[in-house]
C-alpha cells in the first residue's frame, strides 16, 4: 500500500486514545499506531492513554492539545470511553473515529476485527460526517455559578442515595413549564436518546432532529411524559425540595445539587464530529442493538 | 366601536365554520357574525355550516372558495372540527382561529366565554402565529396510486376489526428500517404527538420541533420503541400481512390496505397556520390538559 | 426399551394432535405415533388433524370425544395450536402435552429435536404438572345472551377496523369501577400475560397467581394503566359508544359487540393440565424467549 | 349519644397517634379524644405524638405496648404517618383506622371533616375489615444477616448518589431468574403497588391479590418488565456490581448495601389490619385519585 497517498489527506495527522486501564488495549493500540505510520500519518499518543498503555516511539499530547496536534482522532474502547474523549475534543473540532473493542458501540461503530480496513476507507476520503450537539450543564447556587459541564448524552438532575423522591421545577426559555416530583429528570440531545433516557421511556431521537429531550425517571404524576424541544431552548431545572440530590453530565461529571440550586441547560457552542464508514446506517445500527427484527420471520422469539 | 379600524387590517374578510349538526352552535355563530360585521369585517359563512346552521343575511363561500374569499377562518367547535378544516385549508394558506364550544382543545384555545374580547385583539393584530405541519399519505397499490390524504395529527397503518396483529415494514428514505408486528404504526406530527401517539406511549413533542413521530401501538417486539425523525424524510409503510387492515388519516379519512399496499407518507407542501391570541403558551396548555402540577403541593392527588 | 413398562402407566391412551395444514407436521407425527406406540401406549389421532395430515393404521377420534379416548394429549405446533386445543379439552380434564416445531412457545416447551427423551420421561411419570385457568365470556345484548366462548389467554373488547377509539364501562362484582375510551381491553389470564397483554404495557404475571389482569390499550387517560384483580372476580365489560366493535377470544373466536351489549367474563369451570419435564422452570423459559441477562456481561447489548 | 354502648364494643380500648410535628394536629387529635371518651373508650395516646402534641389528662404509652393497652388504633395524619404505624403495630393485631388531614390517602380514607360520624360506625361494629400483608427484609453480608425491617408498601435495592446503573440478581425460591441493569428493583405489596412502584410502569394490583411485585426502574434492558409472582416467595435480590448502593423499606428504614451483599424479602409473619367504613370502595378510592372517568364524557380533559 503507497504511504505516500493518504499523507496528503486532510488527515495527516491521527490521535490515538485508548479506554485507560483497559486490559487487552495495548495490542491493538500498537497494531493500530503501526499501520497509520506505515500508511504515512504522524501518529502522537494521548498522554493519559500513554500512562496506562505506553507506546515506545511514539510522541505523546495531552488531551488538551490535541486540537493543535491532530486533525483526526482515533478511540479504542466503548461508547463510555468516546462520552469522555468526545466531552474534551468537542470544542477543538477534532473528527473522532470509534474502535470498539467488544461488541460495537453506538458511536464506536468500527470492530476491531476490520479497523484498518475501515481506517483506510476514512482516512483515505470515504466516510460520512455526523454532527452531534452536545448539552453545556451551568450549576447556579444562590451565591453564584458553581460548576459547569459538557454532555453528549445527557444531563441528569437525579435524587440521592436515600431514596426518596425529589420536587423539580423546569423552566424553558425563562417561562414556567411544570413541577414534577420523580427519582428524577434526564435532559438528553438526540445521541442520549439510547441511553439512560430510553431506559426511562423516552423516544429514539435521530441525530438529525434538533430536539433535547426532558424524560422524567419514575415521575409520581402518571401524566409526566417525555418531551421533545427545540435544541435552541434554554432549560432550567431547580431543586425544590430534595436532600442529597445531584446533577450528572454523562454519567461521569457530578455535582451535589441542594434546595434552591438549579442546573441551566443550552446546547453546547461545539458539536462533536464524528466519521463513520461510507455506508454506515444509524437504523441498521439501531436494528443490530435492539434486535429488531428485519423480517416477519424474525418478529417474535419462539410463538 | 369604531368599524373603520379593522376593517384596515389584513383580516378584513372572515370566514366563520362552525362544528356541523352541533345543537347549541347557531348562537355562538350568529353571535360571532354579528360581533365581526359590527366591526366592519366582510363575513361570510361556510357552506356546509350554512346548511347545518343558516344564518340569514351572510353569504356563504364552499370550503374550497375561503381561500379565495376570506382572509382569517374562525372555527367554532371542538379540536374534530378544526381538524377538519385545517386539512382542507391548509394549502390555500388561510390562517385559522379556534373557538372552543366545550372544554378547551390543543387546536381550540379560545373559550366561547370570552371570544369577542379575544377576537378583537387577534384581528387587531395583536396575536402570534404558529405554523403547523402536515402530513400528506399516498395509498400505493401493485397496480398503482390509489387515494390520498392530508393529515394534521396522523396516519395510521392499523389492523381491522378481527383483533389479530398486522405485519409492517417500514422505510426510511427508501430504506429498510425494520419490520414490526403490532397492532399498528402511528406516524404523527408534533400536533399529533398530543392525541393518538400519547395513548401509545409516544412523547409530547413540541410543534417547534421538525420532527415526525413512529409510534408503535401495542407493539409485539418490547424493544419498538416510539422514534423521531428529521420532518423531511420520506416514510413508507408496508402491510406485509395480515387481513382488514386500513390506513386512517386523523381518523377522518379511511383507505384499507391489502397485503403488499403501502402508504407513502411525507410532509405536505403548506403548514396550517394558527392564530392565537399574545399571551399563548403551550406548556400552559399542556399543564392544563394534563393536569400537570404547578406547585409541589399540587404534585400527588392525596398521599 | 421394554414396552410393558409404560403401558402400565396412567398415561395408556395417548391422543395425537397436530397443527393443521401445517407442512412438515406429518414426518413428526408419523415418528411420535411409532414411538409411543412401540412403547406400549394406544394412540389415537385426533380427527381434524387426520384431515390433513392422515396416518395409516392409527385410529381417530373427535376432539371432543377425546376425553373418553385418552388418558393424556400431545400437541404438536406452537402456542397458537395449543390455545385452541386447550379451549377444547380443559373441561375433559384431559393433561396436554406440547412439541415445538418451531422456536419454543410458553405452552408448547418440549423441542421436536428431543421430543422421545421428553415424553418418555413425562409417560413414565417424570414430570410436573400445571393448572391454568382459563376464562369463560359471555355475550349479553339487550335481548339476551348471544353466545360464549373460552379463552386460556385473553377475552379482548376491541375496536373496529374504523380506527376510532370505543368508550368502554368496566363494572367487577357488580360494582362500577370505570369508564375508558381506548382501542380496546384485555382481560388476560396469567398464562395471558405474556401474549398480547405484554405488548400492551401489561406486567408478567407468574401462572401461581390467581389473578385476572385488565389491560387497556392505548387508553385515553394516561393513568388507566393494567390492575391485577382476583381470579374469583366477575368482570363485566360494556360497549357504551362505538362502532364496528367486537369481542375476541385468544385471538379465535369473534363477537360482534354493538353499543349497550356487554360481555360478562368469569374464570371458566375448569383449568387447562399442561404437562412439562421435571427440570421444567417458568423463569428460564421467560429468560429464554424475552432475552433477560443471566449474567452481567450480558446486561447489555453492546455498550 | 348513649357512653355505655360503644364500650361494651370489642374496640373499648383505643389508641390515638398523630403524624409528628405536624402543624395543626393537636386540635383534631383533642377533638377525636374528647370524643372517644364521651363515648365511653378508653383511650390512649402513643407517646411519641404525646412528645410532639401534648394532650393532657390522657395516658401514653410506648407504640411497642400498644398491642397491650390498645383494642384499636386510630391514626391521624397521611399515609406516610399510616406506613410508619403499621410496621409497628402489625405483629401485634392491633387493627387501624386511618384519618386523614389533607386529601385523601389510600390507607388514611377516613376525612377529618367527617371522622366523628365515621368513628361512630366503625367502632360500633359497622366496618369492614382488610388484611394486607407486608414484606420483611433482612440484608445478607459475606459474614451473616446485618439488619431486618417491615415494609408494608415496598422493599427497593437502589442506586445511590452517584447516578450510576447497578447489576442486581433475582432469585426466587433458591432458583436465579435474572440479572440486571438499573437504577433499582422495587419489590411492592399489593398495598405498594399504588406507591413507588406505579410511577416505575408497575401494574395496579387489588390488595386481595396474593401476590409480589417486582418492578425494575429505568432498567437497561427494554425487555425488563414488571413481574407478578405468588406472595409466598422468598425474593433474593443481590448486588452484583454498583457503589453507593442501599436498601430502602417504604422509604423510611435504610440500609447500605455493597457489592456481594444481598436482601432477602419474604411476607412478613403478620398482616396489617385496617378498619374501613361499611361502604368502603377500593376502586371508588382508585378512581378518584389518579382521576379515572366516570362516564364517557368525562373521559378525556378537553377534546
Amino acid at each position: 500500500m503507497p504511504a505516500s497517498e493518504p499523507a496528503e489527506t486532510k488527515f495527516r495527522r491521527v490521535a490515538l486514545i485508548g479506554r485507560y486501564a483497559s486490559p487487552g488495549i495495548a495490542e491493538p493500540l500498537a497494531q493500530l499506531a503501526a499501520f497509520l505510520a506505515r500508511r504515512g500519518h504522524a501518529v502522537v499518543l494521548e498522554a493519559e492513554t500513554a500512562a496506562y498503555t505506553p507506546l515506545p516511539g511514539y510522541p505523546t499530547a495531552l488531551a488538551e492539545e490535541l486540537g493543535e496536534r491532530a486533525d483526526v482522532a482515533v478511540v479504542v474502547g466503548g461508547d463510555g470511553t468516546m462520552l469522555s474523549i468526545a466531552r474534551l475534543l468537542a470544542r477543538f473540532d477534532v473528527p473522532m473515529i470509534g474502535v470498539n473493542q467488544g461488541r460495537l458501540g453506538f458511536l464506536t461503530d468500527i470492530p476491531l476485527a476490520t479497523m484498518e480496513e475501515a481506517l483506510a476507507g476514512i482516512l483515505g476520503g470515504r466516510y460520512v460526517e455526523e454532527r452531534r450537539w452536545l448539552l453545556q450543564a451551568t450549576i447556579r447556587r444562590q451565591d453564584g455559578i458553581d460548576g459547569a459541564a459538557i454532555a453528549l448524552n445527557d444531563v441528569v438532575a437525579s435524587r440521592g442515595a436515600q431514596g426518596g423522591m425529589i420536587d423539580l421545577a423546569v423552566e424553558i426559555n425563562g417561562v414556567f413549564v411544570y413541577a414534577m416530583r420523580a427519582d428524577g429528570l434526564i435532559v438528553a440531545t438526540p445521541t442520549g436518546s439510547t441511553a439512560y433516557a430510553l431506559s426511562a421511556q423516552g423516544p429514539i431521537v435521530h441525530p438529525q432532529v434538533p430536539a433535547i429531550l426532558l424524560v422524567p425517571v419514575a415521575p409520581h404524576a402518571l401524566t409526566n411524559r417525555p418531551i421533545a424541544i427545540a435544541d435552541t431552548s434554554a432549560i432550567t431545572v431547580t431543586l425544590l425540595r430534595g436532600k442529597d440530590a445531584g446533577v450528572h453530565c454523562d454519567g461521569q461529571a457530578h455535582f451535589p445539587l441542594g434546595e434552591g440550586d438549579a442546573v441551566a441547560i443550552r446546547r453546547a457552542a461545539h458539536p462533536a464530529r464524528f466519521l463513520h464508514p461510507e455506508d454506515h446506517d444509524h437504523f441498521a445500527m439501531l436494528r443490530r442493538k435492539l434486535h429488531w427484527g428485519e423480517t416477519p420471520e424474525q418478529l417474535r422469539p419462539g410463538t
